[in-house]
């Protein structure tokens, strides 16, 4: 059978943009003889939709979508997903759904079984898990239509589950399996659903077309990415990353194929930009300002803005103060003209001596501290944002995950932005993005990688200072945040207890400034944000 | 049988203190004659613990704290809240426990079995649902112990769960009911709670022992108000709101009470003064500093934020500008007067010209507009910042519920702060709470409640010329937001529909402004934050 896999940039709530975008990829499969069409989960509203959902009027947005998507079906099937409305009193109002359109109606709903409650996942909070297993007959094939998660309990190995969906679909001896996914770019997600979609394929014997969301919403990038593997589990067909693709297969004719799939470091480099380019798309921007401080965050930010927004469109603000190195303004120089993008010099000298002026009869004599740091970080804040208003840019936030993590960043100052480009890469990461953007040519300034990082808020200033150094730091954080180890277990892997303790006790004491930091683009498997909900005031190692 | 019902305010991961305060009321409980205590909802580690019970370490100090517990029991049963593992693969990891305690070990564990996913609470991301079902015996009694939402689903009435605990207990004959909760107050919630015990205890025909939290958790404030129902539903004993509280009934001797409740406007008083309490406690703070503008919103955030920490402990600072009337500064004046609160004056007319300077070679000579508008803003947050800073003080936020509804606020600016106070309160509220502090004396000066609202960033600006009147703004934020009605709904309501789309609009496109905004204290059913999880970039109304 001619499955063609339209593997599309959804926006969510915006229906009329995603059924004018489906109802084009069945006309052009259809044009290309496919009998399938299968799109991604939650295709007609977009994934997360979030508590949009708990609106009737958005379901009722849904349904009709729905249905003037089937209209479209007459010669080729289609399956796409939206909510369903759970008919039972019991329960949850919605179930997460496939719709299987075919001769301008819905011929069959699938709901989802196995609802992901975890990390960046809320889907309980919206959904009843279905109970009833069924395939769905079409031109004497019988089709096993999975939703996302349905997947990833093969055989019931998977510990957060009691049920295997497909298994329950097992005696009707299905012929192939659709799967309708919405999986979220981390470094290591592609290894680990190929990997199920393998071990599916093998458990059953039968081939799978799977096809992912692709384009960011905010937080989360879908990468796309969308696989067929044959009945052996070989992947035959992977669609490409981080963009739109529309591609037919034949299920009777399946050929492994060479399976060429980009690094980790150029994965992670691409979801940034595609993070960062629909941002502004979905929400009706062009143009981006930041500030370029000469260190290696702000420059890894404007490289990648660049490449997602176009050079014309990244105004970088170089923001010296009297605290600040000579090399700080040249590296800042070198790597926009390295770029060709357009750059302000704003002194922020006047505005923090008015500050301390205004502020005299409160701070009299005392001595300099965090307080005048702060209020630099919050000038440039100031003036970045006064540019962001005047002009429409919105404003690039480069914290990094390390900084994030230990609270090093002042609130309302460097803390300031619409979206943080890299509050999900570690210090050591983003070296290792440099060098990878570097690989053929010296686009960021060497000096900028070279250099000992600083904030420069007072004289000759080094993150060395206040924080252990990166490469042990990255390495306590990854164990902490990521591998949720605690301080028994840290010490047990050799960390030096007071370090350990330090660190921790940073992490955790910064939950409050973390709170208001802006959305951060996700690349790990545990990001601040969504996925890691904290207690502000808990005082667990605190 | 003589019940103590512990009614303390729990600190989430302060496990000595946790463990201290459960140990000195099983003291008291005893010394008091008491039989058995009762503590409230994961009371060992406090409610929500979040995130922090994905940590093995953080179990294993709950467990260890039950057993400490446990050695204090020889002669009186306790009852604490604490997680509980999950000893079968399948399913999450963790149950949410009520631990039965005598004789100096842990006798009996019940697992909660329905488990709220829905607004601020996130419990199947944590918790596997009980699915058996056995009473507690002790001294010839039959006790159901459940916790907080096991009472929630009368007879399967509610349409959420398809479970009703009790139903399942029925035939073992219990002889009364205890429930471990940790209920957040909204301001219809206690009725809500009163009326589910009653229908418990006449569905059943016996007594309930109902025990809250208390205290506030960052968004959340916990009211306490537990609760002794007899078997015909009366109302025998309610415990105070907004403090802890322990107190003894007997099972064989209980007399309807005469109940009085506070008003609903004396309880949301209450509670924003608990939050605001519990916040600075928590974190360890004593001092507050507020921006004082002569405007209705700071005016009441300094009064309650005085009635919390004490008037010496609450610095008012005036930030007058060129734009600011001369009643701005004499109203402030008059209310730190009633107050007794310090306060400092700092003009921001300084720093603001120092930006127009220092911006005068990229903004030349463009009008002014919002960019101006919002340095001042920006100016005041920095200020009040550097105040914190310098001092130790945490800067409270004086942004209502209307405001952030339609982004009506500068970020960085006046958004700043580690705690939006009125975040969960709409304008018109606000008005009516004045009115109830000014009952008997006039404290907030009668000019503040009388002017029109200004933010008072240009010259003669008012806040009914960029939004609708308050009255009627209201009206549609309450349906849109607490009442989840569509736009379709609204018209049909009576409401304009330019005036709904409009104001839709403006909600839903200032989702990422509110994603940076501090915590807010939730007063009502549905508040910004936790509880109402948006898409920043979603297209729906916007």
């Amino acid at each position: 059978m001619k499955i063609a896999l339209a593997q599309l940039n959804i926006h969510v709530g915006n229906f009329e943009q995603n059924k004018a975008k489906i109802i084009a990829a069945i006309g052009q499969a259809e044009a290309q003889g496919a009998e399938i069409v299968l799109f991604s989960e939650l295709s007609v509203c977009g994934y997360p939709s979030r508590d949009f959902l708990e609106f009737d009027h958005y379901i009722q947005l849904c349904e009709s979508s729905v249905l003037e998507i089937a209209a479209h079906t007459k010669n080729i099937a289609a399956v796409v997903g939206a909510p369903a409305r759970n008919p039972v009193k019991e329960g949850k109002d919605l179930y997460n759904a496939a719709y299987f359109l075919y001769d301008g109606k819905i011929q069959q709903v699938i709901h989802k079984t196995l609802l992901p409650t975890y990390d960046v996942f809320d889907e309980y909070r919206y959904f009843e898990p279905n109970k009833e297993f069924k395939t769905v007959q079409f031109k004497e094939q019988k089709i096993a239509v999975t939703v996302c998660e349905d997947i990833w309990n093969v055989g019931n190995d998977n510990p957060l589950y009691t049920v295997c969906p497909l298994d329950e679909l097992r005696s009707e001896q299905p012929d192939f399996i659709l799967n309708l996914s919405a999986s979220p770019f981390s470094y290591k997600q592609h290894e680990e659903r190929t990997k199920v979609i393998q071990a599916n394929c093998q458990r059953y014997g039968i081939p799978m077309v799977y096809v992912n969301q692709v384009g960011a919403q905010t937080e989360l990038v879908f990468d796309g990415g969308s696989i067929v593997a044959d009945a052996q589990g070989n992947v035959v067909k992977r669609l490409s990353f981080f963009e739109e693709a529309l591609e037919i297969i034949d299920t009777k004719d399946l050929v492994k194929a060479n399976d060429v799939v980009p690094s980790e470091i150029e994965r992670i480099h691409d979801a940034l930009v595609l993070g960062i380019k629909d941002y502004f798309a979905k929400l009706g921007f062009s143009k981006a300002v930041l500030g370029l401080s000469g260190g290696v965050d702000s420059a890894l930010v404007l490289y990648l803005a660049v490449q997602a927004l176009g050079k014309g469109n990244v105004l970088s603000v170089l923001l010296p103060s009297h605290f600040s190195s000579s090399h700080s303004v040249e590296d800042s120089l070198a790597l926009v003209k390295n770029l060709g993008s357009p750059h302000e010099v704003i002194e922020i000298e006047d505005c923090f001596q008015q500050y301390l002026t205004t502020l005299k009869p409160q701070f009299k004599d005392l001595p300099f501290g965090i307080a005048e740091e702060n209020i630099q970080a919050r000038v440039r804040g100031t003036l970045l944002m006064a540019m962001s208003n005047k002009f429409g840019y919105i404003l690039l936030n480069t914290t990094n995950k390390s900084e994030a993590a230990v609270g090093y960043g002042t609130l309302y100052g460097d803390m300031c932005g619409g979206l943080a480009v890299l509050g999900d890469v570690y210090k050591t990461q983003i070296y290792d993005l440099c060098k990878f953007i570097n690989r053929n040519t010296e686009i960021i300034p060497e000096h900028i990688l070279t250099k000992a990082p600083s904030a420069e808020l007072r004289p000759n200033q080094k993150d060395s200072d206040s924080l252990p150094d990166y490469d042990i730091l990255d390495k306590v954080l990854f164990q902490y945040i990521e591998q949720r180890k605690g301080p028994v277990e840290l010490v047990a892997m050799g960390f030096d207890e007071a370090l350990v303790k330090r660190v921790l006790r940073m992490v955790n004491m910064n939950e409050w400034k973390r709170f208001q930091a802006a959305p951060i683009l996700r690349v790990s498997p545990k990001a601040f944000g969504m996925g890691r909900r904290m207690p502000i005031e808990g005082r667990y190692l605190g």
